[in-house]
């Protein structure tokens, strides 16, 4: 299967401890990732190659020119890396045809190979709608682009590299980003649900895209079925969305012990 | 490693978790479980045997004849399981010498073979004072048995079997509890520490067992040193006590998503 990141050397250490969870949680699996990146050092990149086949994965490294993305200039004070799973087909190898990006402040806590082979016959991609937090954001979207009905998260995005090499097009982004730079809140991903959102096949976030901090909001919701034994025996991709990171001091929360103990894996795997 | 068990059927289950955790985090080591039963049934023991297996240990099981301890008749209303761990000695082989006794609510998250070579001379057995709550059962027990200074929790005991074959002697057990049956509130917890707690090693109850409910008194306890962090890698015993148990529905706390990840992969090993 193929695992697309793209991150700066801040996210260096959560991405091991996410692709520890990837490898220990599918282990008959066999996974190539893609990491696109403009800004990493030779021996970041060497150490990490080092660790992911330690997790008998394979790494491959797609490095962007710093000037490649320099003809969207207004969007500067937004992080280049913003482009790279838009518009990642661009630079992946031609014969792949699907490619699932994950953020790197993810857990996989269980197989995910029936998502990664989800049926995209006529969507572009797959990913989750958060639905509670998303309601603020549509709304507030909602006045400018009156075509989005759902919004959707894009730290899980499963990618029809295929279809996306016909349909997405870079100038409409960057033309997008243009005109509407003074009003988007978390750039990726809104001009992924502004341009795409019709095309993109939602799929179960209590599955596919967990936010870590509803977990009483979920139970709830489900009446009590999404309960820890639910989470940590179906969730594929638990998402610690948000400002406040589990590998941080001071964070607290229900999946702190579960995520320390990915970490400790992590550790153990980088030694 | 030799490791002591004692329970009946409505442990099983944790029972397996426990052992998964064992296994898991001590991936070098060879564990020889010495299972103490009366009333367990042929299949649920050939069931255990197969489990431990699949975990690469080696289970004995030590039967006690049902009426062994019915000489202690003023204490049927305890179960007869509370004297297998202190008259383990009678009944294991007489060439081992020592012995951890663990209960089955326990995570194991760490290498043990620190704790299990633990210097015993003098000693008969190494455990841990719950300082928090055994404030209150030693002021009660301190006006029936004044020798007691420190509170011991039984649910970790390592055992120096050569001393405890010349010093503990069961008639003296059974006087002790037909004595004091009225006062004892945890009865083998109890006893052991009227009858032996000057013969007790104590140990850093946060590595060899921590009480999960526990987490925030520890924590402000050693001024934030003992957080989620340092119980994940340096705790090797996490104990949940108390009535409220991970495995049963409706229990909350901070460890319920570690305890329910070492449950996934009991239930992986059982298949």
């Amino acid at each position: 299967m193929n695992i697309l990141i793209t991150l700066d050397s801040n996210y260096l250490w959560p991405l091991r401890v996410m692709l520890t969870s990837l490898g220990l949680n599918n282990p008959n699996e066999t996974f190539d990732i893609y990491l696109m990146h403009s800004r990493l050092k030779q021996d970041e990149i060497e150490a990490l190659d080092c660790f992911v086949k330690k997790n008998k994965m394979q790494l491959h490294v797609v490095e962007i020119d710093d000037h490649y993305f320099n003809e969207a200039k207004v969007c500067m004070h937004y992080s280049k890396e913003m482009y790279y799973r838009l518009l990642a087909h661009k630079f992946l190898p031609k014969d792949i045809s699907r490619i699932l990006y994950l953020d790197p402040d993810i857990l996989v806590l269980n197989p995910l190979r029936e998502f990664y082979e989800t049926d995209l016959t006529d969507y572009l991609y797959a990913a989750c709608c958060h639905k509670k937090i998303a309601l603020k954001l549509v709304n507030q979207l909602r006045f400018t682009f009156h075509k989005i009905y759902n919004y959707y998260n894009s730290g899980v995005l499963l990618i029809n590299l295929e279809l996306v090499r016909n349909n997405v097009d870079e100038n409409e982004i960057f033309a997008f980003v243009n005109k509407y730079h003074n009003r988007l809140i978390l750039p990726d991903q809104d001009v992924l649900n502004a341009l795409y959102s019709g095309k993109i096949k939602g799929m179960d976030e209590t599955q596919y895209n967990y936010d870590a901090r509803l977990y009483l909001y979920y139970k709830a919701l489900t009446y009590g079925k999404c309960d820890m034994e639910y989470v940590i025996n179906n969730t594929v991709f638990l998402h610690f969305c948000g400002k406040k990171k589990p590998w941080n001091k001071r964070y607290i929360g229900p999946f702190l012990s579960l995520y320390k103990h990915y970490e400790k894996w992590a550790r153990i795997l980088s030694e």
